[in-house]
């Protein structure tokens, strides 16, 4: 079987198979260099007036400008956050605030990350109405149903460009549009955490005025965020202090992550064809000698050539996802059960696959697998193998009612 | 003249002469060794089950314990955010609404750090009372009149442990016994940005519920904060989602951050009895031979003897702090006119400086001076070199009236 080649090759402990890429990332190598360049060398703050200040803020420039062109935006519309659940929080809860005395209707989906539906939950006690916008049997928008629940008093829409879980893709170009038609005076939010630098977004061009990204889901560091606001929009601060990025964040900037992300950005954007290729590749191919193998194997949400490329969720019938995942994980290969995001809270496990109907039992049986430009065809005969051993003895040891 | 021998030399730019550790400090070589670790080889998501999960987690757990060594705390009071400026927002918006319906009353000091007077200058948008304790000359605490203040519906009171800008180090601990003697339902918040491992503050001991400290003012990565929370005190989330840090503080941990802050503290705790003498010697002698050579100079806030060792704040007659500053750099020296994290809002450029009751023209003037653990004798005696060639030729360029 022939390997993708990658420019990098993975330096991992012998073995090790990493396909949590939804959860995480590794930083690539001209991630850390840069990182090490700022914590070594350009250790200044960036509000010091001297040189050495001065120099630090290069670095924030550079990697603003940066995120900027990877949305054909301005880079004043960029702000840089702690990540991507601070971005929706501001993006949410500012966009509320500053919108409030036009009405209490948000639109949004069902089985969204906790970083908007936890800040939605908190606005509905505060007396908000959260509606949702009805979806195909794979998750995605019904545009239909969008425009017709679109009231004078929306004042926000926001939902995942990728679902974290799925990997559905949500028709965002196509939502902006009917919001600049039906709405113009709707706010729309588009978490763009799991596709952002990955695949096109362009927020000026699609009607999206607010739009969260991250750092450490494309081979950057963690603890940094980037929120894009349409140049003319203004939402209240979200942390209060010293007047940081432009009086809106403050906090001393995290120039080390900051400049990492920036890295992270331009070698992901830069590369993105040939990283969603290979990944497109991985996935397919594991699905379909997965399947070739195995019985009872199907996958959750979009057909696996439609999702994001980098996200498999499938079904393992009659095999616990927590109790295969532990399996795996003695071969070295580490997927994830639920989202990690949500795994502190067991009761929201899979809020995307909950709200596609499935049942506990279904939901109890899906891992997500997810890839990086790193994964390669080698790693998924490796899982096949892993699997067809794994699988049928886990099986035999489940109770039969379940089977 | 002898050299202060220092573990670990600094590594900059030949004759690069940092003196704003008051703004930030350069990362240790250890602090960035552990970093690195984390980035290349422990880059699981903490929230992830399988065992790359548990590697990043264990970084965190580490950290956590360190923290909670240096307070003297349970490691389950210590929560990890993106910096002070974080801490502090979260600490005191958090106190305030979880306060609200027994008063409205907040007691603080003039010339705080704008993480706090911006907060609370929120507060007092939405109604709050925010009352000032009155100081001595230095601007310390009159403990009496902080007696005096404290009311029935006084819900809050924060200040920092050292000013940034002048040093004066706050009674913490005597304000904290007179909380739990006066008003023991009181919530008191003390900033430890400047202070934190560098000299003691045990928040159970001392009655303090609420505590905000950073990594970057003590040789760690900039972007993240440790947030001391009593055990038994709940205040809501300030950002909200998948559940990190025990349900209090969302979004993916910033595992190489983290540990890196806990490096650094555990750095900064051992050697603080070396660090603080060290520092304190550069700052007396400093000032010292800078009296002696060149006239008009005296210092703002406490007797260089008493303040915070890492903090010299000096008046310069007749010479503007920025024309100084820049005339530094040009020598590799960098110092500080205002506190960095104010000099994004030029006219709250020197808080601190203000509460003691000084004349613009004086702020104009004045200087802050900050030291490091990598501060040498050698290094203060090129500064003097440096302004004794620079101050007399500036004079010579100031309007007469000026002078």
């Amino acid at each position: 079987m022939s390997t993708i080649k990658c420019e990098e090759p993975m330096e991992t402990a012998l073995n090790e198979i990493y396909l949590d890429n939804g959860a995480t990332t590794k930083p690539s190598k001209g991630v850390v260099a840069k990182m090490r360049e700022v914590l070594e060398a350009a250790y200044g703050n960036p509000s010091s007036l001297h040189r050495k200040g001065q120099e630090a803020e290069r670095y924030v420039k550079e990697a603003r400008e940066t995120l900027a062109q990877v949305l054909q935006a301005d880079p004043v519309s960029v702000y840089f956050t702690s990540g991507g659940t601070e971005c929706s929080n501001t993006a949410i809860l500012g966009a509320a605030s500053s919108s409030e005395r036009r009405g209490k209707h948000i639109l949004t989906l069902r089985g969204e990350h906790p970083a908007t539906s936890e800040p939605l939950k908190y606005l509905q006690e505060q007396g908000w109405e959260i509606e949702y916008i009805g979806t195909d049997e794979q998750g995605r928008a019904d545009l239909e149903d969008f425009r017709c629940k679109l009231r004078e008093d929306t004042v926000l829409v926001t939902c995942l460009q990728v679902n974290n879980e799925t990997g559905v893709i949500q028709p965002v170009q196509e939502m902006g549009g009917i919001l600049r038609e039906c709405a113009p005076h709707t706010l729309f939010h588009v978490d763009a955490v799991q596709s952002f630098a990955k695949m096109e977004i362009f927020p000026r061009k699609w009607n999206i005025d607010l739009l969260s990204s991250s750092a450490h889901k494309i081979h950057g560091p963690k603890g940094v965020g980037g929120l894009y606001i349409r140049r003319d929009l203004h939402i209240p601060s979200f942390i209060r202090g010293g007047g940081q990025e432009r009086q809106f964040r403050s906090g001393t900037e995290n120039v080390p992550g900051i400049a990492g992300f920036g890295q992270a950005a331009k070698e992901a954007w830069d590369e993105r064809r040939r990283r969603q290729e290979s990944m497109q590749c991985c996935k397919l191919y594991l699905y379909e000698q997965l399947r070739k193998s195995i019985d009872g194997i199907t996958h959750n949400g979009p057909e696996p050539r439609e999702g994001a490329a980098h996200i498999l969720n499938l079904r393992i019938k009659g095999v616990r996802s927590e109790v295969l995942l532990h399996a795996l994980e003695d071969y070295g290969i580490y997927v994830s059960s639920g989202s990690a995001c949500a795994s502190n809270k067991p009761d929201v496990k899979s809020p995307a696959l909950g709200a596609l109907g499935m049942s506990a039992e279904a939901i109890d049986e899906s891992v997500r697998v997810s890839f990086s430009k790193d994964s390669t065809l080698d790693e998924m005969d490796r899982v096949v193998k892993a699997c067809t051993e794994i699988i049928p003895m886990l099986r035999r040891f489940t109770p039969k009612g379940r089977r």
